[in-house]
């Protein structure tokens, strides 16, 4: 009777069946971010409302996609007590789908400053084009981090961990803006861009944070003797 | 030969230690928080450099501390493979350390505010009270999460739940004075009460995830089968 090496089998193939559907999860709330920040850029550049509420409402749904890949992620670990690599996979998940989260919250706080200000515009001119290319680096890193969480690839994971220094600089550029002599702004304006180029660096900081984790699940050092 | 309810016994023992030595790290963490955040709301409405430089340096130890709590969470669910309610609990462990980093962290940007426009204030005369108030509750709500993560209760969790509305009015009230017309301050001014009360309700709002999650601990639909 090889009863035993066949449960074993049937086991690991359901094992990997739901590690799969794990990274296909993750893979599609990535993709809602990139989706979200698509439209929160253009929203915010463009003072477009339409693309503001469409950014919202699936924001909106980032968060019970999160909650329901932790469930699947803590009902695997109960059912199939795993060790090793294949638990760090499923303690990283917890952590990505954190960040992913987040990226949805960050990138509909943008859309909503966007959306607050309609029809007015929430940038002054001097900032414009700062914030075009903030908006368009988050979706680029967005569809890296979908294309990472495909691949997980480690030299992928690396390159992308430098990625947000353009990011970190824009953030610093538009601080040297509005507080400079030649920044004559309403408060509202100052306000708006001071948290709009905070959550851009935010949502990029987490993509970092992903790829780190990424890169960690490869080649960390993982030692489960105490 | 009683050795196998012996190992069994003693397995439970050691689990229910590493679960102890988990909620003593989770506590450390928490109070770790409240020392910087006093720190940081005295730095930031003094203007106390020395303060600011205090909060910092607990600040900069807290990511990883956060890390090797992580990897603790991990070793036991390798060794112990815990199902329904300790996994639950080392689940949240992982996600209640997340919170406790970022708190860390937002009280460390508090401070760094302050030591940034030190000897100068970072916040104008008409907003002094405002922030006095949202960091004396921003250390409450530490406190009352360090006392919830000692004692798990949770009818204290949902009263904390509550707890941060206040947090979020004088966050509206940051705005309201900042865009009225009779906010003159420059915008260095605007830039900095407009992140510190933002970093003020973000830590808020981590206390009161926290105690979600404990809530949740005790009361939640845990339900391991598929």
């Amino acid at each position: 009777m090889a009863e035993q090496p066949d449960r074993g089998h049937r086991m690991r193939e359901v094992f990997q069946t739901q590690l799969q559907e794990v990274q296909v999860r993750l893979v599609e709330m990535a993709e809602d971010t990139v989706r979200i920040m698509e439209k929160a850029t253009k929203a915010f550049t463009e003072s477009n409302v339409q693309l503001a509420d469409e950014a919202i409402a699936i924001a909106d749904q980032t968060g019970n996609k999160a909650l329901a890949l932790d469930e699947l992620v803590i009902r695997i670990l109960a059912k199939q007590s795993p060790v090793a690599r294949d638990l760090r996979i499923l303690v990283s998940a917890l952590r990505i789908s954190a960040s992913l989260e987040r990226m949805g919250a960050l990138s509909g706080h943008i859309a909503a400053i966007a959306r607050y200000r309609f029809p007015g515009s929430a940038i002054p001119a001097a900032l414009h084009s700062t914030f075009v290319e903030m908006g368009s680096l988050d979706v680029e890193l967005g569809r890296k981090c979908v294309q990472l969480l495909r691949n997980t690839d480690v030299d992928f994971a690396r390159e992308i961990q430098a990625e947000d220094a353009r990011v970190d600089e824009l953030h610093r550029h538009v601080f040297d803006v509005v507080l400079s002599d030649d920044w004559n702004e309403n408060a509202m304006f100052t306000v708006d861009v001071t948290l709009a180029s905070r959550y851009h660096e935010r949502f990029a900081d987490h993509v970092v944070d992903i790829s780190a984790k990424v890169s960690y699940l490869t080649t960390g050092e993982w030692n489960e003797q105490e």
